[in-house]
C-alpha cells in the first residue's frame, strides 16, 4: 500500500515537472489534420496512428498499427502488472474544420491562449475531442512507467480513427480481436465532459445515434424557374416540407412511433438533477439563445440528456454561390441525425424515418438514403468496484465529489464493448462544455490536460491496490 | 419597294453563304466565360464587352464600352437611315455553370453536336441565353450593311452584362443616357423563345421578379448536436419550417395578400391557349416529371405564365461535405424568388414576404435579407404597326403564323424601357424550351441561329419600308 502511494506521489511529481514536454507532444499530435470523414485526409489519419504507435512504443508498450477497411486502429499493450486489466479507448481522428473563416487561428497550428477569464487554453482542432483527452491517459502511463518502472495494472490501449465518421470498421475489428480484448476487466473511455471547471464527472448514460444522408430527386435536370416555376416540383420546397414535418409545433419529433419505449426519467435521477447547479437560461445564454427549442414541458437537462432528438445537421439544394440564379434544381439533400435514449431501437427508428420521408414523396420524385452509423443508447452500471475506486481517486485529485451524470452525446463504442466484448465502460473525461468541440476555435483547458493526467495516475494506482 | 426587297434578298444570300464565319464569331464570344454573378469572372465580362464593341465597330457602328458601377454596357449606333429608329437589346453575360460535373463538355468550349433527333446544335454556356440570340441581330446588321451599304432603319444596339445577376446598374445607365435613347421608336428585345421548333413567337407578356437572399442566425456559434440537440434552435429546421409555410397544401403561395390584384386569365387569351398545341403531360414528361406542383385547379400554361410563383432557388445550412458531422449550425440560408403577374407590386410582395418570415422567428433568432432585383410583370401592346410588320416578316421566313404568347420568365429591361424611356418592347427570340438555359449542356439550335439572322433581316427591312 505504501509503495503504491509512493508511486502515485512520484508519478504526480513527474507529471508536474514534465508538463511542458507533455504539451509539446500533444501539440505534435494536434498538428496532424486527421479528419476522418474527408477522404482528402486519409494519409493524415495514418500519420496520426503511426505517431501514436511510436509514442507508445517509446513509453514501453508493445504497440502496433492495425489496418482496417477504413482508417487504422492503434493497439498497444503493457501487461507486466499483476493487477486487473483495463482497456483504454480514445480516438485520434477529428471533426472537419469548416466554416474555416470563423477560426481565429488555423485549426492545425495549435497554440496556448490566455482567455478573458484568465484560464490557459490549448487551441486547435482535436484539442478537446479527443486528442487532448487521450493524451491525458498516455501521459499518465508515461509518468508511472518513468517513476516506478511499471504500470500498477495491465493496460491495453485502443485508439481508433473513425469516431467522427460513423466508425463502422471498429466493430469488425473488435470482433476479430475479441479473444485478446476480452481479457480486460473494464473499459475506460475518455471522450466526455467534466460537470464544470472544478467538478469531475463520470458519465453513466449516453444517447444513441442514428444518422442518415438523404437526397431527393425531382426533375431529370436543373430547370429555369421562369419557364418551369410552379409547374415543376422544386425539391428544395419538398425537402423543406419533409423536414418541417419531422417536428411537432410543441417541439417534439413527429415521426410515428418515435417515442415508443421511451421511459420517463426515474425519480432518483430527477432528484440528483435537481441538486445540480444547473441554470437553463444560463446554458442557452452562453451560446446566444434564450428560447428552448425542444419539448415545451421538458427542462434543458431532459431535452439534452434523457429525451431523444432529431437534428438537421446539413441541408443543401440549388444555387448557393455568390449572387443569384433562378434555378429549380433537380436534387436537394440533407444530413439528418437522431439522438436516441434507452428503449429506442436504432433499426426501428431508421425504418420509421425512411417511411416518414417516403410517404411524403410525390409519385414523380425519388429519394436515396445513405446510413451513417447507428447505435443504441447505453447506461453504465453505477455500483461496481472500478466505479467507486475511480470516484475516490477523482475526488482526491479535484477535492470535490464526482458528479454521476448522463450525457446527450453518443459514444457508440461503449455499446460495442458491451455487445462484442462483454465489457462495461467507465466514461471519464476532462472536457468542458465550452470547449467548442465540433465547432471553430476548439480548445481544451490546460488544467483539463494536466489534472486529467494526474487523475489517471491516481485512478490507475487505485485500481492496482 | 423593289430596292428594299432586293436588299432583303441580298442580305439573306449573304447570311446563307457566310454561315460558317458567323458561327466562328459566335464561338469566339461563347469562349469568354462572362458569368456576371460571380466576382471571379469580372474581367471576363469586360472582355466580352470589348469583343462586342470591336465586332460592331468592324461592321460600321459607332460603338463604345460604357463603365457602370458593375459590368460595362456596350452601346453602338448606326443612324444613317431615314427610316424609324429601333433600340436593340441583348445581354452578353451568362449564368453560372454549376453543377459542372453534369456538363458533357466544358461549358466554355463551344462545339456543334448532332442530336439524336438529327438537329444540329450549338453547345456551350450562353449559346441560347443570350449570346446566340444577340448575335442573330448583329449578324443580320452585318449582312445588310455588307450587301446594301446601309441599314434600312436607324439602329441603336445596347448590350448589357448584368441580366443574370440582378441588373441593378442598367436602370441608372438608361436614366443617364435617356436623352439619346429616347430617340428610338421601339425596343427590340431578343431573349425569348419560339413557340416550337417551326413556329416563331412574339412574347406579349412577361412575369415580373422579386428575389431575396435570406440568412437566419440562431446560436452565436456552431454547436454539437449531442450536447445541444433539442434545446438549441436548429436554424436548418427553422428555415425548413419557414420555407414549408410559404406554400399551401393546394400548391398555392401562402403569403398573406400574395394574390391581391391578380386577375383571372382574360377569355380571349384562354381561347388562344386552348387553340395551341400544348400537352401538359408532355411538358412535364420532357423533364422527368408527371405531377404538376402548382395550384391544383390550374393548367400548366396558367401555372407557368399567368400565375405567380414562389421558388426556392437555393438552400444551405450546416455540414454538406463528405461523410457526416453532427453539428447544429449557427446559420442557415436560402435564395428565394417570386415570379409576379400583372397586378402584383414588387415592393409590396417583398415586404409581405419579409413580414411572413419575421413573424415566424423565435425571439432569439434573427434574419438578414439581401434583395436581388425586383421588376413588375409587363404586357406588350399587341396592336402596333411594328408588331404587325414583325409578324408578317417572321411569317415569311418561317412559313407559319406567329404565336403571340405569354412567358413565365422575367425580362426586367422591358419594364425599364417603358418606365425610363417610354418605349414599348417587341420581344422576339429564337430559343427553344429544350435549350437548357440556366442548366448544364445549354444549346442553341443551328436553325435558331441561322434563321434568326434571316428573320431579323426581314424584320428590319419591313420596318424600313
Amino acid at each position: 500500500m505504501e509503495n503504491v502511494d509512493a508511486g502515485i506521489a512520484k508519478g504526480l511529481t513527474y507529471a508536474n515537472t514534465n508538463e511542458d514536454q507533455a504539451l509539446d507532444r500533444l501539440f505534435a499530435l494536434l498538428r496532424i489534420p486527421s479528419i476522418s470523414t474527408d477522404p482528402a485526409y486519409t494519409s493524415d489519419c495514418r500519420t496520426a496512428a503511426e505517431w501514436l504507435r511510436h509514442e507508445l512504443g517509446e513509453i514501453g508498450f508493445a504497440a502496433k498499427v492495425h489496418n482496417t477497411d477504413g482508417h487504422p486502429v492503434v493497439l498497444a499493450t503493457d501487461h507486466e502488472a499483476d493487477g486487473p486489466h483495463v482497456l483504454f479507448y480514445g480516438h485520434y481522428d477529428v471533426q472537419p474544420v469548416d466554416p474555416l473563416e470563423l477560426w481565429r487561428e488555423p485549426p492545425f497550428e495549435p497554440f496556448i491562449r490566455t482567455a478573458e477569464n484568465g484560464e490557459l487554453q490549448i487551441h486547435g482542432r482535436g484539442a478537446s475531442d479527443d486528442k487532448g483527452q487521450l493524451m491525458t491517459f498516455i501521459e499518465a502511463c508515461r509518468a508511472l512507467k518513468a517513476e516506478t518502472g511499471k504500470l500498477p495494472v495491465k493496460v491495453t490501449i485502443l485508439l481508433e480513427g473513425e469516431e467522427e465518421s460513423g466508425g463502422k470498421n471498429l466493430p469488425p475489428f473488435l470482433e476479430k480481436m475479441q479473444d485478446t480484448l476480452k481479457a480486460a476487466d473494464i473499459a475506460l473511455v475518455c471522450d466526455t465532459d467534466m460537470w464544470d471547471r472544478n467538478t469531475p464527472a463520470i458519465t453513466t448514460s449516453l444517447r444513441g445515434l442514428v444518422a442518415e444522408d438523404i437526397e431527393i430527386t425531382a426533375a431529370s435536370r436543373d430547370l429555369h424557374s421562369g419557364m418551369y416555376g410552379n409547374a415543376a416540383r422544386n425539391p428544395n420546397q419538398l425537402l423543406a416540407e419533409i423536414i418541417a414535418s419531422l417536428r411537432t409545433p410543441e417541439g417534439g419529433v413527429a415521426i410515428q412511433g418515435f417515442y415508443d419505449g421511451v421511459k420517463e426519467l426515474p425519480e432518483e435521477i430527477a432528484e440528483i438533477w435537481k441538486g445540480l447547479d444547473f441554470d437553463d437560461a444560463e446554458f442557452l445564454d452562453a451560446v446566444g439563445l434564450s428560447v428552448p427549442a425542444g419539448e415545451k414541458e421538458r427542462s434543458i437537462l431532459e431535452q439534452t440528456i434523457s429525451r431523444p432528438t432529431c437534428e438537421i445537421n446539413g441541408m443543401w439544394g440549388g444555387y448557393i454561390g455568390e449572387g443569384f440564379k433562378t434555378v429549380i434544381p433537380a436534387k436537394a439533400g440533407a444530413k439528418i441525425s437522431f439522438r436516441l435514449v434507452a428503449g429506442q431501437d436504432p433499426d426501428r427508428i431508421r425504418a420509421a424515418f425512411r417511411a416518414h420521408v417516403e410517404s411524403r414523396l410525390p409519385a414523380d420524385c425519388s429519394v436515396t438514403f445513405t446510413p451513417h452509423g447507428g447505435s443504441p443508447a447505453i447506461a453504465v452500471p453505477v455500483d461496481g468496484a472500478f466505479l467507486s475506486r475511480a470516484r475516490q481517486a477523482l475526488k482526491e485529485e479535484w477535492g470535490r465529489d464526482v458528479a454521476l451524470i448522463g450525457s446527450g452525446g453518443s459514444i457508440p463504442v461503449a455499446g460495442d464493448f458491451k455487445r462484442i466484448l462483454g465489457l462495461d465502460s467507465l466514461l471519464i473525461g476532462f472536457s468542458l462544455d465550452d470547449d467548442s468541440i465540433h465547432s471553430p476555435n476548439e480548445k481544451y483547458n490546460v488544467t483539463s490536460f494536466t489534472r486529467g493526467i494526474r487523475s489517471w495516475i491516481r485512478i490507475l494506482a487505485a485500481f492496482g491496490k
